[in-house]
């Protein structure tokens, strides 16, 4: 049985976070099925011909087409934001899958969490000390702090917390962890878009970070780390893209 | 300023796990300074002449070669196995290079634990529910428990678990979980040399994955993973390498 469905990482956005077998099996794919927020400029890798579906289409009718083009014996791409074990359906895809005795395999690309880290130049986690990180769902459906996590833990927590998709649920979340006894001067950090256009760091502290995506009008996709190895430097090491409407507010920088 | 320095996440072993960002670096690089676990196939893709560090360093000598080389202009890679932020020394080393006003981007890469879900084709995170994945040391320096880890909280914690650099802590690992209430029967997965020659998947419970480990003589590097997502099916969906001493017993499978 040879692979008919390649779940591929397209990573955080930027399209050359791909990985160099994830490019592969993209140019070499009959049909792409992809996440609505995949950059088009990997899109434009597929080859002449590939059938590309995902905009406009429900999760049910995309695994729909997932079978059945792999049953007609497509090279079928299952195109996801980020890594596709994380904060994706592939649970679901894949018992679809193995109910109908399809043969698969999964290319990891990289999360936003750490392509978040990356453009803001912290480290997730402290060398010299045993670490945690957790990595949670920043945003239920309706937009509010997810009532499925266990804010208890994460306000205990002593490693770095990376909220993904925390636009909307950002004052919840912050009001949270604060309630919930997490020090209000801990450093936090806002990645919005990471690897995209307009992509901006702004770091402040768990207490302000609120204020400063609203004035910084931050939308999604942003990741919000919390903890203490994410102190950024006020100072930006360089300038890769856009100011963010900074005024003379300490702590926030552009990348 | 040009960039003097990149951190470049080498992925998980398997070469064609990097991103095309990052082999694009590796092979335009002057210097490359590895951890001795990078793989060869990788720093195989160094232009002829490319100075390769890495083997036999301490890390005090290796950044010193990394600052020293830096500040003559060299274009500088620091190859991370899976990626710069996590679970390596980035901070320091960041530290380091600000104080001497040199310039560094970073470079993400595939982490192991996704390498790892997706080599035992898991889902991490399950899409109806909120979720949290936990990334944890799993080896302290001395081969024990990590003794600054809040075992409390991985006891309690809903999500998935995952343990970098399992083996050795592993039996502590498990009976901390289960002595602080973990579910004996929960599913646990351990993913031997993800992405590298003689990879391995064994996948069994809380309460028998020591003896499964032992019994297969597991060794490092491996990524535990604990948590309600991760049963694995006992039938292989494929055979894609050495399939491991299983015997008769359930559960244990080869990728």
């Amino acid at each position: 049985m040879s692979t008919r469905v390649s779940f591929v990482g397209a990573g955080p956005g930027d399209p050359e976070l791909i990985t160099v077998k994830g490019l592969c099996r993209l140019r070499a794919a009959d049909v792409i099925l992809h996440d609505c927020s995949v950059s088009t400029a990997l899109l434009g890798e597929a080859r002449p011909g590939a059938e590309i579906l995902g905009a406009g289409l429900s999760h049910a009718e995309l695994l729909d087409r997932m079978l059945e083009r792999a049953r007609r014996g497509a090279r079928v791409v299952r195109l996801n934001d980020g890594d596709p074990t994380l904060f994706g359906r592939l649970g679901e895809e894949i018992l679809a899958l193995r109910a109908a005795a399809l043969d698969f395999e999964i290319v990891s690309g990289v999360t936003a969490a750490t392509a978040a880290a990356a453009l803001a130049e912290v480290s997730l986690t402290d060398g010299h000390r045993m670490a945690t990180v957790v990595l949670a769902t920043g945003t239920d459906d309706d937009g509010r702090r997810p009532a499925g996590l266990d804010w208890d833990g994460l306000a205990r927590a002593d490693g770095t917390l990376v909220f993904y998709m925390a636009v909307q649920g950002l004052s919840a979340i912050t009001a949270a962890l604060m309630g919930l006894g997490r020090d209000p001067r801990e450093s936090a950090v806002i990645i919005e878009r990471a690897g995209r256009e307009g992509q901006r760091v702004l770091a402040g502290r768990l207490c302000d970070v609120v204020t400063l995506a609203r004035d910084a009008r931050v939308g999604s996709p942003a990741v919000l780390l919390v903890g203490p190895t994410v102190s950024v430097p006020a100072v930006p090491a360089r300038a890769r893209a856009t100011l963010v409407d900074a005024g003379a507010r300490p702590g926030v920088r552009a990348v």
